[in-house]
């Protein structure tokens, strides 16, 4: 682990970020679903240019330590359009992060390359139709099937909430296969992957938006079998918990960036003979979000600290998600408070940033989900501990 | 007080609503600044034929006392579009309500009738911009200015956040004369009223949106004062506390609506073995909700008691605002996490109901400025229980 | 129901509970069980000279109704002593309650008779040892049992948390009888009912604790049954939706007492050069509860009126304890921070009522045993919905 | 830093505390106002004889870093009375510290040492009664003064809340001299320091409880000033900020065995058909609970960090005692609420450290006057952000 190096990288995203990306903001192209693909083309093209493009993978093609992606991560976060610009956004990170580890060098070189490049985006199939019954927060749910058909295998099935599906050029899908489930990695777009309707959702910040999926028989060779047959479920605990995490890191910079305006507007503005940060009703939620910030950060690295190590950090990426989600909302919330006429429009971005947060806090396992698993975890210690 | 007429209104008032006007609320006229009026219309002449538009105006003129309106205003509310539909939405009924107590006969022959036959809408001009130093919360902070040119006034300024402006055909201005403020009452639109831009919000139920206008030397003849010249803050105080009771009682109907689609997605759907219901992580949430709804209920027509024995009822409404919005909010954020990611979805009414809520907290005065006229109260309290 | 004559009383219990009974509130007889017999007989003999004992029955042995109550036992509750110097407190206001719906004759004369007038206090017998599995607040795990020995019944098993039960003369005793339970009415005190111990509690507002008790072969005879064999769950909840209001009837009086002596000490004491309530952190608590006082008077008297209507009410009772043992929490919470160090000293009875209201949330059913059977409403309310 | 010896020496701290001083916990000699100092004396005494004694002192008089102290105290906190046991509970820690920082060698020989040896307790004089407009949390407000008389100095005042007061042996003095304020440092007890009285207080940790004092006339040689003349404000931000934190440590730790107790008792006791970890409604409590202990832990330890490089801490220790009191006592609330009637009694600490930490949330500035102090950093920060 070396900060010092992930500070300097951080330092180089957020000056990149706040001069260059924030004025995107307001872009027209920023559409209900998100940015379009052009913006975030032209986007990358300055990072590229300014050396901050996939500021976490390594020139040797190494991965920065979570930790390390800590601080570069919140950088990027500093303005909604930050991830995308350079690159280290949802889903691809997690995406990338995943087929790094289990893809075989051929899988690598066609799927993973482009995506590090930032020329192409990915998505992850994975949740299906509450309304058909299908896995939503219970994996044990999931009625996509995938079976042999000679040499390939034959995909069908629905598939919800699929974030940037619609423009993604790699896809990574999970069915069925028996009681266990295996992932397969995919070229996109294909017609068996016909995308029914991207669905209007409260948040925006993702391009392709979060599309509703029918597979209609996908074919797919055996050599796009992502990692081993029946082993996706246990894939998916791999991809889950720094995947997730990234998301509170970027998410904290959004946070903070929201912070900022309120701290500014609050500042700034009068009514009733004062700043209206001296009406403690306002600036005790400034106080409040100081807390909420750092404790954000705080459980933050100590996650990465457990991943670093190896540890599958399952149970502390549950607290850390509950934890900053649940923090950041209240944070996004009062700031929204602060400005009061003006928190409610797109004058800023803190009203988006209430809406993305508010998804977040169901995105990637809502909070009681996590709870629940918590629990478990609670019962397991226990045990151990009466047997010890 | 005629509570059983009041709840037969109601009744018919919600047959309308869920029968008639609930299928409209995907319907793609529903804009990001509201409904179009094009909408709006067809909707109230579906209404007019029901016999239920502007159900809360007898046949007599008179008006149902602020307990039976409670009743009536919550089933418009079961749908997003019912307020508008039944012409008893924001800010008509609170300017309707003002003309009807202060306006001349002229006045309520020219702006008054077309208003309550729901032909035509309305906008009320008070808060104004914060970036330019104007009145936001603080009403002595008020920049526009009214001065006398001849036989005619002459208003000049800025006003923001001007709800449904687009589109009104009824203006109530407020501008300061001297230290003073008047209120004027104007056809719209005009070449001196002009609207600079709708802003962009998070909610979007109403109308016309929310407008930055700016008034240009804008010429209004003495019969257009609305009342007498240097009333304009006590008209404004007649206004105030029925129009926030209303929002609280359209509101509480939109939050029971939300709450009847939670608590069926919580029954039908499984996860984890169980209906997600019977998991109390998510049960108790909707107990919670039964709470709040209840105590919503229950402060409005407190209030509305208070306002019906001729009380200014300024402290309870204040009290009932806060308490209402707050208890409101709690309920649509749980309805979005009760039904996961199809919350966050425009599917169905729940994820807008969260955001236009979100929004109530600051509308109407924001939570924090209630408190502070609450603390005066208490003071004001203790000084007179010295004094006994 | 007559509020005027429930006003009118009220105002005499509340000038006798102010000026009588607020004095004894430091009284040294007040021990970490409650105040002594000795004390209580001292001011009931004060209540009854001023004509304020057992002020809701009436002359005729009459009740009031519930609306009426409400008012006059806030006024009891003013003071931590008031319920019990005007003989309204728990746990003899519930037992009176049954013992008058479902007593003999003879029941009422040897054991109701002596309680209206104040003379001596009664216990309920129906919780058990969590550590033994028996009954908290699930009553079917109840372990003590009654059976028939020739003409009497024999009743043996252990009870906790019997408030009262150590002075009591009169004792309500639960009890198994095959699959059900059956109440008995007993003399105390009485060898078979060993007092092993009272516990140390967080609360000290009720005399004679709460004790953990031995049934020991307890021999009652059959005219001591009290309404019939195997009738005793459905006497439990006869009892159980008054009793659980009256706790918040008096509840809401002593918060709103607090809440008078923190508002004193936020005019009166100066920090960082104000008045501390003209600090808003200071003064928005005192707004908030403001709110919440009037929200628990509001739904007390709404389930009142239920109750009054003969119904049942134990949908809303639950509604009710929840929403008002969590409220005035609150309330007493901001008290003690309100009055900083001075609000956790017994220089005032802020600290006593934040103490009691604590026990509160777990007494008559913990928040969460309600949260419970309110979900259980929602599901019948769901399933009737639809057969409709 | 040496986190490896902290941690071993904690280790030896908990496993003492565990299965020596929790068992005292319940002994009758601890009373209203903390627990004798006889039952202090024989728990030292078996601390003396197993190493563990005033552990983070080291033996060559250095001091463990602020780190290494948060691992050690919150193991002393796993019991009540573990603080007291070991020699590391307020005040007697942060008077150590800052004699330790500026006192003579002489000072040190004479009152530093017996501390350090736990031998003595000592105490810390400076809030005034609130009733006499005293210096509570605005220490700007101070009253009591120092005057010269010859060579020594003469002190009057009063103060309050002075917790271990009685039965102290050292007394650390603030007065103010002039505009300013100087530190005294006495033997007591003494004539001219008279106890009124021993306030009876919500909490019951500290043996001597809090005290109300005046102070008579009391002479001070001059080699009993502390520091320098007229830099006692200064002196006193130097002990503020470790000593807040030491109380965040140790209150971790009795947090922590209050949930340990708590995740038991739902795991062994079974109510509707589960155990009561198995209702959510229960199980969620407790996972919250891990979240909260885990944020307290990792608050505490930044905060540490900061005061082992040099820095004043001041802006640290407030966020991190806003944030611990707060959450810890979420944890005391949940604890208590998770163990039902059990939860409200003395068979477990549960119910003591709910009152304790209660009292925290005040002691050491309330969580309000530390928000404010939060706003003034953030202007301060904003402000300079600007002139950047």
């Amino acid at each position: 682990m070396n900060l010092d190096r992930a500070r300097e990288l951080a330092g180089r995203v957020e000056h990149f970020v706040r001069q260059e990306v924030a004025r995107y903001e307001r872009d027209p192209r920023v559409g209900a679903h998100g940015p379009s693909m052009e913006l975030v083309d032209e986007m990358r093209a300055k990072a590229r240019a300014a050396g901050v493009l996939t500021p976490h993978i390594l020139p040797d093609g190494g991965h920065l330590t979570h930790r390390e992606t800590a601080i570069v991560l919140r950088a990027a976060g500093l303005s909604t359009l930050g991830p995308l610009a350079v690159n280290v956004s949802a889903p691809d990170g997690g995406n990338l992060f995943l087929i790094g580890k289990i893809g075989t060098p051929e899988q690598k070189r066609r799927f993973l390359r482009p995506l590090i490049d930032g020329r192409v985006r990915s998505a992850f199939f994975m949740t299906e139709p509450a309304a058909e019954g299908g896995a939503g927060s219970d994996p044990s749910m999931m009625q996509t099937t995938a079976h042999r058909d000679g040499a390939h295998w034959v995909i069908a099935g629905s598939k919800t909430f699929i974030t940037g599906a619609d423009g993604a050029r790699v896809g990574i899908i999970m069915a069925k296969t028996g009681e266990s489930a295996t992932m397969f990695i995919v070229e996109l777009p294909d017609p068996a992957v016909r995308i029914e309707r991207v669905l209007d959702t409260i948040d925006n910040a993702m391009p392709g938006g979060h599309a509703l999926i029918r597979l209609e028989g996908l074919k797919v060779p055996p050599d796009q079998i992502l990692g081993e047959v029946d082993k996706g479920f246990k894939y998916a605990q791999v991809r889950l918990a720094p995947a997730r995490l990234t998301h509170c890191m970027r998410w904290l910079g959004a946070a903070t960036r929201c912070n900022e305006i309120a701290v500014d507007y609050a500042i700034k503005r009068k009514a009733f003979d004062r700043q209206i940060i001296d009406h403690e009703g306002v600036g005790f939620m400034l106080a409040d979000n100081l807390i909420d910030l750092k404790q954000s950060e705080l459980i933050i690295d100590w996650c990465a600290d457990v991943l670093d190590t190896g540890a599958s950090g399952t149970v502390e990426s549950s607290m850390a998600k509950v934890a900053v989600s649940e923090a950041l909302f209240r944070v996004a919330d009062r700031c929204v408070q602060v400005m009061g006429g003006t928190g409610v429009t797109r004058e800023t971005i803190v009203e988006q940033v209430f809406r993305e947060i508010r998804a977040f806090r169901i995105y990637d396992g809502p909070t009681e989900v996590h709870k629940w698993s918590l629990v478990k975890k609670i019962k397991r210690d226990h045990a151990s501990s009466l047997s010890r």
